[in-house]
């Protein structure tokens, strides 16, 4: 992309609405605009990073087994009077009437839509499991929506939910669960930990939140220090194997690691002194088995192998897509801006031109534009005639991870610069190697 | 994927509340479930084909150098105010208060929105030419929603918005649009033709809808045969090009074709009587310059070079993706099912095993399914223990566009039957050379 033709508002001041760095810093790298309270219109880069989330949550799920569909924004207040959750749920919930005066509402999670297609369609325990998941926009009114897009009001999120015949598959299913959400999170350049988590007025012994460490996190969190070591990495994993995933949930929750609200000093003294940890944390999602509640009430019953008529053991699993944006944000920045884990960045890398109007830096941009391009990498050239330190200032607010620094005096030389917005470091070398490099980073072949 | 795994629930009966042909197939096809009048959960198979065809949209928007973000689904009722079209919307507009008694209502459109991001962002000529587009849920709420997901009452639409500084530019971004839109159409194997449309309460000569032929079609539409020998194609277009775009203008629409809207017997009396055509169609776009409707109501203005402050010339543009999946369906069946088009369909090959549970059949399906998938393609394998019967009716009703059938009698022989949906003709062939003509279709580089 050429930034003469993108759109991309850079915001000189901060703005003063703004309390927290990724809510700044976000607004003023032009990626959200407030449309009302909690609102936000995705701005071309806020969205451009929000849809490679969501395609990296739906790549893993895909790897784990699990089922992409979509559920409507609007739902039927119905299926809520079934599952006696219509009254329940408050002021959070928005609720209107259509021409006709039929109750509506606005989802702000989806348990009874999915429940309800699978007791429409699953009648033998045959057909399990099954886990079916939505990336979709919900919606909860907040009294006091802040924080920008980590707690806003219509926010875009990842809820997924299993059916299995007995408890032990469905355990099977937050395990697989577990281990998709490790893997998501650590593509997108976070470490989340799973924490032991409070089940609420649900009840059950089964859920963990994931937290990503940042200062300005909503809770307070209390770890053994070894857990941040963990890393899953590449390994292979076989997601039909109940063994190898109950083995990473181990390996992963083992540690004492919780957030306030489950927190036990008891437990935690017994950590050794110099591992206990304090800090604060954002939760990034969340994994919950409850058992047969929904299909219990709501009759999601399946045939068993005796011809018994059960009903199935599910579970929920969400993971904030839209909040993610922020916590990615919080976990890393500088004083300068944004930096982007490569996973997530939403162009590869910056191309700077000292000299707009030079013919030889134009020229050497626009190769090294178009080398990128044709190896399935996105660049951002900075083709505008602003000064160095105008270009220089928008690339370190937009964090793009890599930057090639194109002048005339380097190209007498033979060279440009590369430099890493992470360490601030910088190389000279000819194009050819820069672009290389480039294409190494993100495991592209090079010419 | 194999079917075992995968969540399609075909329904075996026709359900008796649609009335139209790709309503039922969607049904039947487990494509789509209804949630509430006019509102659906759109399952597995269905949501892969609406992702197709948004990717599809969204390739050919950036190709036509527009750009993509995403306006929250609910707005607040100010900006709707200040443009007038608040009170004027009527019923369709579904309104809510939120829980602090603030006026809301889902979008059903986005003139405002957009208007609203441009004028708090752009202050200068030098930053126009821009077009920004989202594609994202709209909610009007019909009277009498009906056809499934061609007049629902939730729908996902492409919206797009230019704004130039000349009527002339405007001009270029709406012969822009419709360039990329008859790509667009194109790659998902739909015949749209640009028909003159009525402007309606806005006025202005420039629109155009396109319309899918089709018997079920809403519109009753009138045209030269010779439209329909048009196809776009695979020429290259330089979308800066004003004169190009202008010549493809020229080419699609100097032909008559109109709706009923603006039908003039007079006009039609002049194309020779052999190549008059009347025939139904459904619409699937429209495209739509008005000016400074809006740029004059909400303020959006922008310095042009004398340093005047002028206000900006709008249209907007869109796509109806959901209703696409009714009209390619309406388009393209037989009386077994749905015919995709290679471009959309959800999988690019049917494996249908003859005889699972014999092992040389399951041998040789499992080793197609991987080659297939090393490929870079999506097969899906019909690897459950049903008779052949009911697996071909399966295949046809869903209507993937190639299948292959794998059993024993074949394999004695060392063949495989490669079936085209739309023909149905059947070819005995090597698997390893079954394989190869399903990549080359696909244009994969085989083996």
């Amino acid at each position: 992309m050429r930034l003469s033709r993108y759109f991309l508002p850079v915001l000189k001041e901060t703005p003063s609405e703004a309390q927290i760095v990724s809510h700044r810093y976000m607004l003023r790298a032009g990626m959200i605009k407030q449309a009302s309270a909690g609102i936000y219109s995705w701005l071309p880069m806020g969205f451009k990073v929000l849809r490679k989330l969501e395609n990296i949550v739906h790549e893993e799920q895909a790897k784990a087994g699990h089922i992409a569909m979509l559920m409507p924004t609007l739902q039927s207040a119905d299926l809520w009077r079934e599952s006696g959750r219509y009254d329940g749920y408050g002021e959070e919930m928005l609720r209107m009437q259509d021409r006709h005066g039929r109750d509506m509402l606005f989802s702000p999670t989806a348990e009874e839509m999915f429940t309800d297609v699978f007791r429409s369609n699953v009648t033998s325990y045959k057909d399990l499991p099954l886990t079916l998941y939505q990336i979709q926009w919900k919606f909860r009114d907040e009294i006091r929506p802040r924080f920008g897009v980590m707690r806003g009001r219509e926010f875009f999120m990842k809820d997924g939910y299993n059916f299995d015949l007995t408890k032990e598959d469905a355990l099977h299913a937050y395990n697989r669960h577990l281990v998709s959400y490790l893997r998501t999170y650590e593509r997108m350049g976070l470490q989340a930990i799973p924490m032991r988590a409070d089940s609420g007025p649900i009840g059950g012994d089964y859920t963990h939140e994931f937290l990503v460490l940042a200062d300005t996190g909503e809770s307070e969190v209390f770890y053994d220090s070894e857990i941040t070591d963990l890393t899953f990495g590449d390994r292979e994993i076989d997601f039909d194997d109940k063994a190898q995933c109950q083995a990473v949930l181990e390996e992963f929750t083992s540690r004492y690691a919780r957030t306030d609200e489950t927190h036990d000093e008891a437990e935690f003294a017994k950590v050794p002194q110099d591992r206990q940890r304090t800090a604060r944390g954002i939760e990034v999602g969340q994994i919950f088995y409850f058992g047969t509640q929904y299909s219990d009430a709501m009759g999601a019953v399946v045939q068993d192998g005796e011809g018994n008529k059960v009903p199935v053991h599910m579970g929920s699993h969400g993971i904030g897509v839209s909040r993610l944006l922020g916590a990615i944000i919080e976990a890393s920045h500088d004083d300068k801006g944004i930096i982007w884990p490569e996973g997530v960045t939403p162009f590869h890398c910056g191309i700077v031109n000292l000299k707009s109007g030079d013919a030889e830096a134009d020229a050497a941009c626009e190769a090294i534009y178009k080398s990128l391009t044709a190896l399935g990498l996105e660049p951002l050239y900075d083709d505008r005639s602003e000064r160095a330190g105008a270009k220089f200032a928008t690339m370190d607010l937009i964090g793009l991870p890599w930057r090639i620094t194109v002048g005339p005096r380097g190209l007498k030389n033979g060279v440009v610069e590369l430099t890493s917005r992470r360490t601030g470091e910088s190389e000279e070398l000819p194009p050819e190697t820069a672009i290389e490099r480039i294409a190494q980073i993100y495991g592209k072949v090079s010419g």
